[in-house]
């Protein structure tokens, strides 16, 4: 059974929905911030919560492969689950395979899986179709994703082709292997396909049709936003949507930035994660209907004004530009933490108002007026 | 006329007490957590008015000559004063002089006054009584510290005594100096004076006598807590305690551990400050009634248990032992705010119940029965 359902469309292809978890129905379109080892950069689950005024994070993602290694299976488990051990009560995905092999930690794949070495224990772990099932499927989460063989920007056409080649196959041994645990163990977990095909139009096409042939609960577009030019992200996603059917909630992985955000929606996408608003604050570039700025600039010094006049976050309802711009300068990591809720009240109030506007079917119009004044 | 007035006494010597400032009258004994640098490490002035139910922190110490450094005078004048622009309502003390020469920045001392060089610019800077008058003044700071001498565990007598005596020219000076200013400015900022004496007894007395005969609205003792064994501070400071006037307030700087601050109240103390709460948080040594805990211990790693039950803070409000143990595990900085929010809170909520216990006359009775759960 389908646990998505479309409440209201937009002229534009966006579209509201709903989506039903073992904790509780979202409402999409969301933004997913990172909890990639049960936690954010400088930022908690309970800030997450408490990013400022009628703003609420309803979904987190978090890394199945980093916690089976650190705190490990046996403790989230004894805590309850995921859920229970980071205290979050909202929905919770996971996430494997393809984000990993960016990390110092990925040694090489073969056509059984992915082959790592411990950060911790230097010990190497082969991450199979089965064995990160099991470990999404112990950790408890909402929404367990494949695994999957993520393509770098770049990489030949042969290369790309094989990765997708990897992920089809995974993707059919990750569906069967969940579908026998899910029902062994009594389990609400939905699990979710992954589209690879790198930035060759019609390796996303092939895949779209293949994953999209397969029972997952919903379909995510994977090995975009990892450092290629922004035409080619719409590209990619362009090349696979069309073969992805309408009714099933459809995940752009790892977008993004707030007009990123507003286009893909466009197009119909439900959901999103990524750690670009919190990167960016740590950096001190924060959002504003008006665009980024750059709160470590010399102009802010005396600026006695919060980031954007009107915001209800958490952090403008405290500080002034002058003294964020301070806590930056004697390098105080509690900046780093204060400037990440902005960013992320920012992208959440976004998402929030997009959804009004598909509402009341002006998406199209609000998503111009929003770039008109952001830019870029 | 005398801002403080005494309200209770305990048959042992505590009292209670009300400090009239220009940002509201503050009930004593309190305990003032470190803004050095307009905000706490990893912590910030909100979460020091936010720490947990019931406790809100009333008071702060920020430190004056580091300010002037960064973000330097004019952008805390044009904020509007230290209380605006670090965002905190409550009651602000500033200190400066001895505190700094134990920092890298110290180059010697003169007649004259301190000679430090600044670790931002590289540039001299000679604090004088008139030049730290006048900052503090400027900050808006509500209880200003004069400037003074400290001398370190350790030192010769005569090196000690050298230090008395600037300390004891520098505090005429900088009274007659805020007195100037203060009715210049018409500023309600008060002036506390600091007796210093190293740990010879007669050299506290002496300076106890010499500060205290000294218009000061408050008398702080100053250069304990600075490495010396805890018989040695508690002599030090009963040393100079005779010799202060009772109706005057008391503050013992730097200290510090919950068992030192009950001793210290147990004398009629009537203000801390200390980062030793937060210090030791950063390392994951947390208060408990119990006595203090590692939390880095692997005995923890499957404790889903807050720091402590029944603890009303908010980090035991959200997270087990469990789950902040592998935020420190895996080194995120976030920890170090949780873990500081209790300690912080452990520390407000114990000078709560010690008021109380003053209030009923039962004080001694109280500590003691701290000491023998809390231990040492």
């Amino acid at each position: 059974m389908n646990p998505f359902k479309i409440t209201h469309r937009d002229p534009s292809g966006a579209r509201l929905g709903k989506l039903k978890t073992a904790h509780g129905t979202i409402e999409t379109p969301f933004f997913m911030p990172a909890a990639t080892k049960a936690t954010g950069k400088h930022i908690t689950t309970d800030d997450y919560q408490h990013l400022g005024a009628n703003v609420i994070t309803k979904a987190l993602i978090a890394n199945a492969f980093i916690l089976s290694l650190r705190p490990g299976l046996e403790i989230v488990q004894k805590a309850g689950g995921l859920h229970l051990f980071m205290n979050f009560p909202e929905v919770i995905f996971t996430d494997c395979g393809g984000f990993q092999m960016s990390r110092g930690m990925f040694e090489q794949k073969t056509k059984n899986g992915l082959h790592f070495r411990s950060p911790f224990d230097n010990q190497k772990v082969v991450l199979t179709p089965r064995k990160i099932m099991e470990i999404e499927l112990k950790l408890g989460s909402d929404v367990a994703m494949m695994l999957d063989d993520m393509s770098s920007y770049g990489v030949s056409f042969e290369e790309a082709k094989q990765a997708m080649e990897n992920t089809h196959r995974w993707g059919s041994e990750s569906l069967s292997i969940h579908q026998a645990l899910r029902e062994h163990y009594q389990s609400k977990q939905l699990l979710f396909g992954i589209v690879q095909g790198n930035f060759y139009p019609e390796l996303r096409k092939e895949s779209a049709k293949f994953i999209s042939a397969l029972d997952f609960d919903g379909i995510a577009i994977g090995g975009v936003a990892i450092g290629e030019p922004l035409d080619k992200m719409y590209k990619a996603v362009d090349a696979a949507l069309p073969f992805i059917p309408k009714n099933k909630i459809r995940y752009v992985m790892g977008v993004g930035s707030p007009v990123e955000l507003l286009e893909l929606i466009a197009r119909g996408i439900d959901c999103f994660d990524s750690v670009y608003p919190t990167q960016n604050a740590r950096h001190g570039t924060l959002f504003t209907r008006e665009g980024t700025l750059s709160v470590k600039q010399g102009k802010y010094a005396q600026d006695f004004t919060p980031i954007e006049t009107g915001c209800g976050c958490h952090t403008c309802h405290h500080y002034t530009k002058a003294y964020l711009r301070h806590l930056l300068t004697i390098d105080e990591p509690a900046a780093k933490r204060l400037l990440s809720v902005h960013n992320l009240y920012f992208v959440q109030r976004l998402i929030l108002d997009a959804k009004e506007a598909i509402k009341e079917k002006r998406f199209a119009e609000f998503k111009e007026g929003f770039k008109r004044n952001f830019g870029r």
